[in-house]
């Protein structure tokens, strides 16, 4: 039968490791979950079995351990890139090396009033993110980092009216409601070298901040706030894409047992739940 | 800040039924997971807080279940058009709308040998997909099927060998290895109307035919393999995406304990995996 | 501080393998996911770090995979058995070994109409489980069979009525609902070297039976037909214990849409959930 | 078939619900999910389809709410404790409540060094626990508090050395490892009233501190020491239940690329895992 192959990609997913830096003083932790995603001249692997181009997925496992081992691995964007790199500059036959790291958010155990230096406790389901690739003809490449899964809630200074009214509108407007959400968030880099620890700090504040103090009048306008509240806290990005579902809280009926809801009692769920994105760019002045 | 908003969408996930039908013999039941994502003039929302053009991801869901009573729900390929049609057709604002369905396998409960006509027992977690989008002005419109969590292994008949062998190589050549995946598909309709039930019984045999039936070079090969079939068994699509992570089996070492490993006691695990993908189409012949 | 340790035990969790049994004509396949845990003279590790007594959990997960080779893995109940004994039989200091079995359900695919002698689909979520336990004085051991994640749902012959009606009450009747569960199963053989395999056939088939035909005047009822109807199946057994937590199925309010609910679409649900469980055993006649 | 009921209960699980105290200087936020379940007169349901005693789980989830608006949602234990006795109290049918409480983490969002009076982040996996139980006579009752989901990590002091070595041994002895845990604890106050969230503060801290500073010859030394603490910190518990699996991580083997590994690079795991768990009571002087 006539087919073809008009694109493909392999790689390795989820390889772990935790890395320990061994300091006079203190112990530092990177804890990692590392995605690999090769492009290049593999066809002949899918149309005739020929593997005499492949990079076997349990090499590029193992290539992750030992760069991890020679790397500083002080942040996953430099790792990323580090990786990328490799893969790209190692073998030929590789036209794009695509590397997305996760890391889990650990911090240091206050034993007295004092963060111990070798034992961490985890700050729980909040990732840092990172993503890089290389190109060999140098073209798109590109360095971005992240975080994800990170649960910020507001009890009030969210209202959500004036939306379309129609036959199949049946949820109230809401002046006074709690705003719940797990925020996702992506950010260019303009070009590799940044300080992207400090950018992961101020962006990650950035946007705390912002989701706190905001007047809300919809998810929507919140998320913008907070995406320019990242642009301004951080020149060295040009863009951020942010994803915000709407974990609603939805108040508890009280009516059937002689109460009132009084902004109070909330049912909480998790689905179905609204679903908030964009991508927001710096603005050439 | 100068920040300029460069793309949003917005909708509802997660939203959650259970169809039945009842006919004179029997009940049919279809369950579904729908998810819907809009792009339209909705930027003045980010912006100003302005929701006078924003339909309420809670007439979403409304509107979900209100289409699925009047809709026969036979398909949720069908299901999906008739929803991201609607949307378009009724929102004047809206440039394009996509929906998403995850279809949950249900099969009907063996009683005395014969299927009951009411009583059904889940066939687990492989799931059934369709996704549609609609396009005001028409182009860009699509409907796509598919499926997913398909769990697949296979004893023997799969090789792995002749990859590149360097510094970073540890695995040895196979020539007898378990091969499991984990199946996703989604394939493309050359044009609304096909009949969408037929399609995915003879993708979903075809595919899990050629899985048994290959001898195995390497999960890129049999993944093309099974694409091919696909698409001879089905003209009304124009072209398939497979994914099939390599769920490896690793060989328990037996050695220290004076034994052999003689393909017969595995290691299963799940993390890391291999990750093939590609996109087959139809050639023109 | 005076304190003192009334209880311990220790063990390895999620030790997976993958059995294949290579036979003339066809392959055998076994996936199982064992758990074990030991009591015993332990305490020192616990109150000085002694660890002379201590079985490495490590060494544990290699004596599954030893024993996996040596026994043919023919029921999770005969295995779970055997491992058992061996702990109790090898290790002076323990007292008692409690295994736990969850074995993963694979089917042959069908190729061309036939079951394919080495290739197997997923069935899914539902697991078989098998749990044994022995103790060094005898008194105490058990072997047990069950199984889990067994979702069943059926159209009507469900009924809810007649429940205690007070101020905390907004539930309506229901003369015929969606009756939905996750059937999760233990069964405790009256002696060790019943036919375990055919057990857990007649007795899964007893139940998924009994669970279509029953007219259900309550979750409760259907559990307890369904109970009965597998000691009447397998002699062998001497008691059953079951939970079925009632996933609801909530029928959709049409009422603002100016349409009626008609048994036809409902909001599926996982949370909250009833939970609806008993022990049944065999009456001395 | 002459079968008996030996054993019955029912309730509600997974009722989650957020809860806003609106204080003039702030508001306080609380998110539980609560788990019911009942003892008592029921046996008719299962026998006969009889629901004439049974307080529909519809209303138990109504109960949790309209209790929950009246009561200040303070502690889980308390809120437990107005539960379970609610049930017990009401309905004369009902021998013995128990209510299980789960609350999540959410600390104020830091704005300019200041925690925001209406704004939360999560504080990630960890939970807060508490069950309750009622009973009618009155023995039987409790009330316990608890912890789960804290991961912990040490990247130095452990060691496990001097365990049975033999046949099935192949783990080298470690002198100097990474321990990692997930900690679940669950303590008994000797009556009720206790001020259970100083409780909480106070044995979270003493585990937490304990775990970093101890010099461990085996997680089960150290499990026990941080039960020690959690004793000695809060007179009111008279006994404590931990569980520690032990989250392995692997040294990375870097022979093969001519390397060593020196205590820097791991492979992080989740399966198997070790299982260490304990029950240490106070011992009377």
């Amino acid at each position: 039968m006539p087919a073809k192959l008009v694109h493909n990609s392999y790689g390795k997913s989820a390889v772990r490791l935790t890395k320990v830096t061994r300091l006079a003083d203190r112990h530092e932790l990177a804890e990692l979950t590392v995605n690999i995603r090769l492009e290049g001249n593999f066809a002949r692997s899918y149309t005739q079995g020929d593997n005499s181009a492949v990079v076997a997925t349990d090499s590029m496992k193992n290539t992750v351990y030992v760069l991890a081992k020679q790397h500083p691995v002080d942040s996953p964007e430099s790792f990323a890139l580090h990786l990328a790199g490799h893969f790209v500059q190692t073998y030929g036959q590789v036209r794009r090396a695509q590397v997305e790291i996760e890391q889990s958010s650990w911090r240091r155990i206050d034993v007295a009033g004092e963060p111990h230096p070798t034992a961490f406790v985890s700050e729980g389901s909040e990732v840092r993110r990172a993503t890089a690739s290389a190109d060999r003809n140098g073209k798109g490449s590109h360095v971005r980092g992240g975080l994800g899964k990170l649960l910020v809630l507001k009890t009030t200074d969210s209202a959500f009216t004036g939306f379309v009214r129609d036959r199949y509108t049946t949820l109230p407007d809401a002046t006074d409601r709690i705003l719940a959400t797990e925020v996702s968030a992506v950010w260019t880099f303009g070009s590799p070298g940044a300080d992207y620890n400090a950018a992961f700090a101020s962006i990650r504040t950035a946007m705390l901040e912002t989701f706190a103090r905001h007047k809300s009048d919809a998810v929507q306008q919140t998320l913008y706030a907070m995406a320019e509240a990242a642009l301004a806290a951080e020149p060295s990005i040009t863009g951020i894409r942010l994803r915000m579902p709407n974990k609603h809280r939805v108040p508890f009926n009280f009516k059937p047992f002689g109460l009132e809801f009084e902004n109070d009692v909330y049912v909480t769920t998790d689905e179905p739940s609204g679903e908030i994105s964009a991508v927001v760019e710096r603005a050439s002045s």
